[in-house]
């Protein structure tokens, strides 16, 4: 399979380490949403990413269709994520405390990256920041309350703890977010940062050229 | 259960629909994210909806959470997806680019709530409905291709269908998109808004109050 995009896009990311802590081989195209979108829209005619380009030819959009499907390709025993029940619920609703936060810590970057100057609006980008701190807020007694070593659903890292990383380290790098705000949280994020799986599917950030 | 969200929302409604469709019973509380924020924030600490919570007290957050809590309460057999292969991809895939287009459609809505008119900018507002746009021409020939009285992925409506219905209807009403663009597609999304379970959850679009 190909997987399309940069790793400096929190959803191209966390799909990147899935796959390779799964030890599922892709390719890689680390093409820009910015210069390289005709290259994209010949896979994706939206030319977003990620995509992921299966072996039949078919293509993924859209970071949870394609967990969903490593987590299918490797089964319940390995996969990322609980198959069934209160555990996968509860894996679910710290995947989506991370995901929300990029939902809504993205919308200033784009104001930064798609707008001039005077038609940027303070109060709007202190609205989606002020929801993206909520969202990690939400974590942090969740990763306060870790035994050392221990991840957010059991002893290995899984599907949120690689969330919660890339989210964070996108909104730190990319939005300029305080995230020590939230001390634990933030110790744990550094401590899935450093995993091999994690650091071999980084990226500094580099806002897209968009004209 | 307890739903908590106004139908006018496609996250909101998508989960409703779903529910009754699948025949679980929930309470449903019509609560604006404007005036009902705090009422909203009682169970869910970012007062965004919807908010699913549960019997053991558990907040679920995020529509695609909670219709894969749904379909995984009813199993395999009865579940609006396909568990598993093939199908599932080829259905997540059907849902993302429902939600695609409402994810990039619903950006000209916020423009317009949550901005003043002079902070508006018409640029991004286009780029975002041609993205919007973009995801439904990539239905359109899936919606083309159904034989009579078909759904997406079978005989009868799933998740596809509902997504797709609740995406279209609400960026025709809230941000005034004109989905005759996409012919077929516009009459699948009327035949699957005159099925009981979609009208018993319709409400026509609101703009919330953010002053």
């Amino acid at each position: 399979m190909m997987l399309i995009g940069m790793f400096d896009s929190p959803f191209v990311r966390r799909v990147a380490v899935s796959a390779t802590r799964l030890g599922i081989a892709f390719t890689h195209r680390s093409w820009s949403v910015g210069k390289d979108a005709e290259l994209i829209s010949a896979y994706s005619p939206q030319a977003r990413v990620p995509a992921l380009v299966l072996d039949d030819g078919e293509v993924l959009i859209e970071s949870y269709t394609m967990l969903d499907y490593l987590d299918d390709l490797v089964g319940p025993e390995r996969a990322l994520l609980p198959a069934t029940g209160i555990e996968r619920r509860r894996a679910l609703k710290l995947v989506a405390l991370g995901m929300t936060a990029v939902d809504k810590g993205i919308l200033p970057v784009y104001e930064r990256i798609f707008r001039p100057v005077e038609k940027q609006y303070a109060p709007w980008v202190e609205r989606c920041q002020r929801q993206a701190h909520a969202a990690f807020a939400e974590l942090e007694p969740h990763c306060a309350a870790l035994a050392a070593g221990q991840c957010l659903i059991g002893p290995r890292p899984m599907q949120p703890d690689y969330t919660l990383a890339c989210a964070a380290t996108y909104l730190t790098e990319a939005a300029g977010m305080d995230l020590t705000r939230h001390p634990a949280l933030w110790a744990h994020v550094q401590r899935i940062e450093a995993l091999p799986e994690v650091r071999a599917c980084y990226l500094p950030f580099d806002a897209p050229q968009t004209t």
